[in-house]
């Protein structure tokens, strides 16, 4: 009997796409105004869904506390009120699309999580784009 | 050709968590401020997925009537504006976290609903946590 | 490594239920207001979900200015602003039930995507009713 | 020491925009999509706001329940799921524009509540278009 | 040049709707459900919105986060999962209503707020129940 | 008879606040992670709100399209996508803080006015931290 519970946590960045091996012509043609050198930004909205078994001694899938403390320190404490491309070294050499972040946020969270549980996260990068990953 | 339909519906509900064989210090450790021993509440949002195939007579999966008929007999009628630990018999024994609710009310509804049908549902205790049961 | 990607985009438009094999009393009694010969109507939202693996070069699974441009030619300036049941060659013989638009909509993006891409859709006809749809 | 009450209700109509007195071409300039001869339609959102002392027996400005029946007796069941243009006697001679119907709207709550209430009235026609009425 | 700044915050909290000095039967038909004598509860959103002008050399009207503070020490801190009727003293003899909360937070935040500042806060019950207060 | 309307638009932008005529460590304390040198980003919600009488013609205040084409050459046109210190000549020499941002918006929106209409913004920054502006 497997439960999932959801946690949505928030972070505002700055980010910019670009593929460094291409020419600005052709980044400009793929990326458009998401190509401004100065950057653009922002509000991301993160749920993070973990699935597992109810412990019956707690009633709790999860502590919810404890899921929100992982979110935290792997995620909103990096990326909030940063630059992504200048200040989050897994973007250095990554483009931060939505795909790409979420990927990214997938397996930092995997890494803190009991093998019990399975993992799927969505990120909101506008209220009308977004994205799923399950690892999968 | 299966499709999904949802319907929300909402109840306004107090409780507590609590493990009745442990401590108090062990409660307060584990459910913190949600122990407390005069109640707290929640608006509780529910969102329920029945799928099936599509009526060719009426071109509904299930008239959206009925089952919020259902919900509300089962469900809402009984929950809401009501404290869930002392004026609903299932959690007279039974911890009422998000994850118990949603566990409950699945086989309320599963109880109500044809073969056909595949169930899940959704249950929001805020905007930032919520859970999601079906069946497995 | 697949991602969902999704977009959100919207139109708003008359619609009728009925079934016209049907007496007008048997109409009633299973569409009641929503079979108003005068017809309805609702701001319609739909999520498109595209499944699939993400370009290297472009960190994107599809741009999404080309998916919303495919969702606005097959959907929203087909049915944006219209009487779905008089204005849509589509429902001329289809009862414009919320499941039946998802499946209709489905196909017709379906036909637009390429084959490495899964497909699936939501549609809200309100806040409290929705539907989804993968095409099995 | 007045407060203000509001309450949320919602109607799903359809409707047609159009100065009788103008020619085709100029209401189609002006109005363009919403003057489709065959209707469209929205999920209208209405924010009933009554202002007003409190009652010191209650703790209530006006008993929601009461404002709630007035509302729907007076606006949601003569609107909902009908055809404003053709089954509404007020906008037989009068354009359903958002901004008519909160007139309308207004008034006929107005009428009915007690002169020591002052009525505002917001009118959501999408979520991003939405109107308010203070009788002013 | 006055701006107006909004800061949301929430607390989740059991009530029950109430006037001792009448009948039981006086009291079950004015508050219905809102008595029940085991209480029942809400997630509470609350805006508080402060007025006042612009500082040249922050370009804040009032820091956010000082504000944000002075709503948790005040507030939520004293509210959020608990009884308002049992737990919080200012209730103890006072009908927890929306309105009459809404009216003891203002009181409370109003004493904290420098006089160069005006106050109006916004409590939601729920989505479809609010209220706003101003002090007048 | 005076109608207010209100047309909600969005753009995403990167920004920094920062004095510069403070030490670092003084913008450090007052700013904190607002004052990030590599810059972050939100998704602005922008709601104008344009209040006058109604066009017994059209049974508009004002034309939405038209209002909509004003708000997106004056501010989604020249914000979205940019980095609002960088790329903005109004913040040149101005922190980009909510409420400046928000003064900006309403001059520039004030001038393509027509005077018989009065003009108050809202701009949300993140869902929880929002301010409005009338030009009083």
């Amino acid at each position: 009997m497997n439960v999932s519970v959801f946690r949505k946590e928030r972070f505002n960045a700055a980010h910019r796409l670009r593929n460094p091996e291409w020419s600005e012509e052709t980044n400009n043609a793929v990326f458009g105004k998401c190509n401004n050198p100065n950057y653009h930004g922002h509000n991301y909205d993160l749920i993070v869904e973990v699935r597992g078994p109810i412990d019956p001694q707690t009633g709790y899938v999860i502590d919810m506390k404890i899921l929100s403390d992982i979110i935290k320190y792997e995620v909103t404490e990096r990326y909030d009120h940063r630059n992504l491309n200048l200040d989050v070294p897994e973007f250095k050499d990554l483009n931060p699309t939505a795909e790409n972040i979420a990927v990214v946020i997938w397996n930092r969270l995997r890494s803190r999580l009991d093998t019990r549980y399975t993992l799927k996260i969505r990120l909101y990068e506008t209220e009308r784009n977004f994205v799923e990953y399950d690892g999968q």
